[in-house]
């Protein structure tokens, strides 16, 4: 049964991780199964009155998925009222879940941070599930289980911010491999977005970004036509990272 | 000296406002004044359990400022354990500005989440200071005064996403007259972006959003080249709030 101390946690403040995966054009998300039930969730936690927010979500998603540098990013807090259902704990404690003892930190009203992280899923060697659940899996974002409490609404704002992020935001390094080619810059923003770009907008509005280096060599293999290599400049990628990018005001 | 009763209150949870106050190109923020100290703080508040945290943000402002239709947004939580300072529930108990019996309430370990606005503030007839405040005032964000614990860095925070969300949100609805002029436009983002922009640019950048409607009438008063006064067209603009500018991929 899960092993937790309530006296060391803050109260009613836990966190959630929306981990999406990329990998060969595909992208799914993080989920843990709930033992012996039917039900998932998100992987998250509580955070130690002694520690800080953003190290208690990385920690969470290191044990989960054994990767340490993960580029989290915090995208809301959840806190309506209505997110806490009453029958949940007693749910936990009847399928033997938690410790009765435990039913009281469980019933609070808890506030939830959404972290959501996305990562190259072939990395992740097997990922670990958590005291309260039975296994931890990729699952395709659009086939998904039932998720517990509101952690389908949780999802849902955070993959919506991921696609809006896409508008100001960078995106790429350590998804793709250090050189790519633009058709492939191209896939990763397609499949981010369930839709098909056009070819010359895209290759257009990406270099008005300004955060590739052509390399001046071409993907070896390909006889005619061969694309160019391209790398991110890892600089004025991170400067947009932290300032939005360029084609802003 | 401050009501507070802490048992109808989340425990560790509270939220920070930044108001923005815009007015004849000029950007403001509204800042409290802590009774008797030479000390500064963004109005705020705590959540009460039975209530959902954004309707708190709402009230805390409302009550602030008299208005109720302040579009706020949340732009980050604040989680880490250096925030808080053990001296500073002290200093209020001291200062006679909290009841020595609300110490404990005040050294908790808290987690607050911020929340920003934008408001156009000669609307706003006279801000209302609140239980440990003096003065309620509209300070210039050029020159603010000392800000208690960490609430320059929560202001530092906002003003920042409050600049980078102008690459992917429309602005400017509640902020200028029903009718206005591209110049006028222009204005506002140059105020918010603390620099001046090229005037071919903006126009062509802010049309592509397609968010405006021409009213094909002009400025009257104006004799020659007067320039036409332009509407936001509400359904796009909202639509463009939720899903992100159309600049978009």
């Amino acid at each position: 049964m899960a092993v937790l101390n309530p006296d060391i946690l803050t109260p009613s403040v836990a966190l959630d991780c929306v981990v999406f995966g990329f990998h060969d054009n595909e992208l799914k998300v993080l989920l843990l199964k709930i033992k012996g039930m039917d039900l998932w969730a998100l992987p998250g936690g509580f955070v130690r009155i002694d520690q800080d927010l953003e190290s208690e979500a990385h920690r969470a998603l290191e044990i989960r998925t054994g990767l340490n540098e993960i580029y989290l990013k915090q995208f809301h807090t959840f806190g309506s009222v209505a997110r806490n259902d009453p029958k949940h704990p007693q749910r936990l404690v009847d399928h033997k879940i938690i410790e009765p003892e435990l039913y009281n930190w469980f019933s609070q009203r808890f506030i939830s941070v959404g972290f959501y992280a996305l990562v190259e899923y072939s990395k992740v060697k097997e990922p670990v599930p958590g005291p309260i659940s039975e296994a931890c899996e990729w699952c395709s974002i659009s086939d998904l289980p039932e998720l517990m409490l509101d952690h389908s609404a949780i999802l849902e704002k955070a993959y919506l911010t991921l696609k809006k992020e896409l508008n100001n935001q960078p995106i790429g390094l350590n998804l793709l491999p250090k050189r790519f080619t633009i058709p492939e810059l191209q896939s990763l923003y397609e499949t981010i977005l369930g839709k098909k770009l056009d070819r010359r907008n895209f290759r257009r509005k990406i270099m008005s970004f300004d955060i590739l280096i052509c390399t001046n060599e071409r993907r070896t293999g390909v006889a005619h036509k061969a694309p160019l290599l391209y790398e991110f400049d890892e600089q004025k990628y991170h400067e947009a990272n932290l300032a939005g990018l360029s084609s802003g005001w």
